[in-house]
């Protein structure tokens, strides 16, 4: 397909979460485009399953009016130097005070890519325990859930967040396939 | 869980499809939170299935750094007062030349609920044939691909865009417990 090289951009707003701007590009015919992009540090989300439960959370998500959105655990990359597994052992921890024994990296997605760079590093946690020091500060609006994977279609019917989606259909179609080992 | 109210927003910058800026809300128990937020007109994504293939397309998406990103077919809200299963309809004809007899809203869900409001309708379209009248300024940089259902893994394996992986696991789902009729 098309290859094109970035030919410059600019930065219209600089938050502390997101950059907002355009940027230009040339593909290899010549032709220039420009788009309208949202630059972001990245994310990681985590699967993690026991042989009873896939823990999730539920969340106010205020942007988008939700006031307790049901999501698997998850963070930005928001500490400099951090690679995404250990964000993401950070994250477990502080979200539902978990470690885990084995860690696979499963997928790397971008949420929107018409119009944003945000890429979440998704892995599956297995071999659960609780975490010994949980640091970090604690969010009282997240609330814990041990969600029955016998119930998983429910969780999907709730669920309305793109990488959480993907990780429940993976989850309930490893389960029907057989492909899930044991925690 | 914790009810709240937008109580303001300032928008920093409004582009042709995205405006960025930051809003404020007020939880019931009266703590206020910033966010900053990237609004977005919303978008359709469409699992068009026949009985041999899954639709798909390749096309380069440039701010994220992707020459041949393999999607679902999809297309953004952005004629005014379209509702999203027109602009479905309208997107199959354009991006790959077929109609639809039969449309199932599956989900509506948010690409990225922690700083942005993208919604995407996403519908499983059957019944399918050419399109008789396509309108619409064509993409020549977007490639029509006819995956065979047999090699849906394949396809996941492929692909980085979270709405076309969650329609993919879907449909690998429904094939898995033959829940799909067929076309």
């Amino acid at each position: 397909m098309s290859e094109f090289q970035p030919i410059g951009s600019e930065t219209i707003w600089r938050g502390e979460i997101v950059t907002a701007g355009i940027e230009r590009f040339r593909h290899a015919d010549g032709q220039e485009v420009t788009r309208e992009k949202v630059w972001h540090p990245g994310a990681v989300g985590i699967l993690a399953v026991d042989d009873e439960c896939v823990w999730l959370t539920r969340q106010p998500r205020e942007v988008a009016g939700l006031s307790a959105s049901l999501e698997i655990p998850a963070g930005k990359l928001d500490v400099p130097g951090e690679a995404p597994l250990a964000a993401a052992q950070r994250e477990l921890a502080e979200e539902i005070g978990m470690q885990a024994a084995r860690w696979e990296e499963l997928k790397v997605f971008y949420t929107s890519p018409g119009f944003g760079d945000e890429r979440v590093w998704w892995y599956l946690a297995r071999e659960l325990s609780p975490a010994p020091d949980v640091s970090g500060e604690e969010d009282e609006r997240i609330e814990i859930v041990a969600w029955p994977l016998a119930r998983i279609d429910a969780a999907f019917a709730e669920c309305e967040d793109s990488k959480s989606l993907i990780a429940l259909l993976w989850l309930a179609l490893a389960r029907e396939r057989g492909e899930l080992s044991p925690a």
